[in-house]
């Protein structure tokens, strides 16, 4: 066994735990979690996996969200991993800034120098971790992929340009545009170097609009958030979500903010929006 | 209005609101939280009040127990105060302590120095803020009280001292009988004094045993709790229970420990056992 069992804590019936393992992909030890419900002890169940935002680790959705109520009742893992690689050699921002570098990899393969040699968060997510997960645990090949902010780029980009390998994409409050605001044009210069071309790849909107989605895409935007519309750009998503004719239903929640409080209301939604394109019947 | 709003979230359609207001029987200024659920915006709605365990303020329970979905659909507020006096000019353990001091209040009125001063989280939990919460919020004075672990501990001897001002009483692994845990005694020592007589006013399993309970109690204890038995003697408030043929049910959980993860995985009971108490026709 290749996974490392940090801990473990009864939640809802199943079982909510902590792992480490060296990635071979990130070149550093990483930490994960992975909320396996009740029917995982005795079938394998489809995952979810949850993309978190700046700053964050696999702890915070974990702790907030409140998701393993319904994952519990419907069958289906949630797996989170870690926002960057870590550990004392993995490069950080030069003056330790929370948007770039450690918890803010971007889900990127990086390119340039000193980064390279760890961030290839990209890989990570789409090809070591289903390897490990499904070899290790009682998981099938059934994906589904979601996530916050950085995150919500994460899931919406990964989903996008691997359609074989999910069902169905989420975000809550994505940065759809990370070629044009503050955080993602620091994040791509520092991860990918200057030439802009090499961005568009990572970008949700730029893809979204020239390929539109073999995948339906369900997002929630709160319209309260501190960082609507400069940082998240959302409305550049819903331009190419209609130039594209995607299936994708882009919401605009009033009153809610940023915070883990709006992902905790709209969970519930998220969940039940996987659960039926992952085929669970109790959706 | 004596209350200063600090920060306000929308949460499941309702307002997760954080409060600062100088207390006068703490002597010092306070933070406490509210959830208000929908229904409050045109009608008084009543309140659970939650007291959180050792080293938690008010954002442990709102950010990580999912309570504000049931509470929202009940129409329930949630009353979530800080465990202890704050400040600088509040006398903290000699030592810096977890369990005792900041963030350790133990929810009694401390008669000694210097602690007399400051530490009269009963008189707080009890008096002051139903007082004013009732009067800027809009709140009935229906109450209901629940806690975890500390505070769990403060939501039955508060309880079962003030049949007339509560509806019903739980808790999610309670100090049962803190006159003879290790925790208890540290506290009770150090904010009451030696004089063992005067503790028993603040132990659920001696008040229990000696008067019953003309309310309402649920609690659960789960078995793999790093704390149980030594810390939370649940065995003294089963026994109590039975002795007293109190309206009581004491439930032990396989697997679970003294987590949040736990809390989330039962609060919902909770609510809706308060919700029949408080007669609220959706429970």
């Amino acid at each position: 066994m290749s996974l490392n069992q940090v801990s473990e804590q009864r939640c809802f019936a199943g079982r909510q735990v902590r792992f480490s393992h060296q990635s071979q992909v990130l070149n550093c030890e990483m930490q994960f979690s992975v909320f396996l419900p009740p029917q995982a002890e005795h079938q394998r169940v489809p995952a979810l996996y949850w993309l978190s935002g700046l700053t964050c680790t696999d702890e915070n959705f974990s702790a907030k969200a409140g998701a393993q109520r319904v994952a519990a009742e419907l069958g289906m893992a949630l797996v989170i991993p870690d926002t960057s690689p870590r550990g004392e050699g993995v490069a950080d921002d030069p003056v330790g800034a929370y948007d770039f570098g450690l918890g803010a990899g971007f889900y990127v393969n990086a390119t340039e120098a000193p980064y390279a040699r760890h961030y290839q968060m990209y890989d990570y997510i789409v090809q070591e971790l289903p390897v490990l997960l499904e070899a290790e645990l009682p998981l099938t090949a059934d994906r589904a992929i979601s996530g916050h902010s950085m995150g919500g780029h994460g899931a919406l980009v990964i989903g996008l340009r691997n359609s074989n390998r999910y069902r169905s994409i989420s975000a809550f409050s994505p940065i759809c545009h990370p070629s044009d605001c503050p955080w993602g044009i620091k994040a791509l210069t520092g991860y990918l170097g200057a030439d802009r071309t090499r961005w568009q790849q990572y970008d949700a909107a730029l893809l979204l609009a020239a390929q539109g989605s073999k995948l339906p895409i369900l997002v929630d935007q709160g319209l309260a958030d501190q960082f609507y519309p400069l940082q998240l750009r959302t409305e550049t998503l819903l331009a190419a979500a209609e130039q594209s004719q995607a299936p994708a239903e882009i919401r605009l929640q009033p009153g809610y903010d940023h915070s883990y409080y709006f992902i905790a209301s709209f969970i519930e939604q998220h969940l039940r929006f996987h659960a039926r394109h992952l085929g669970l019947s109790a959706a």
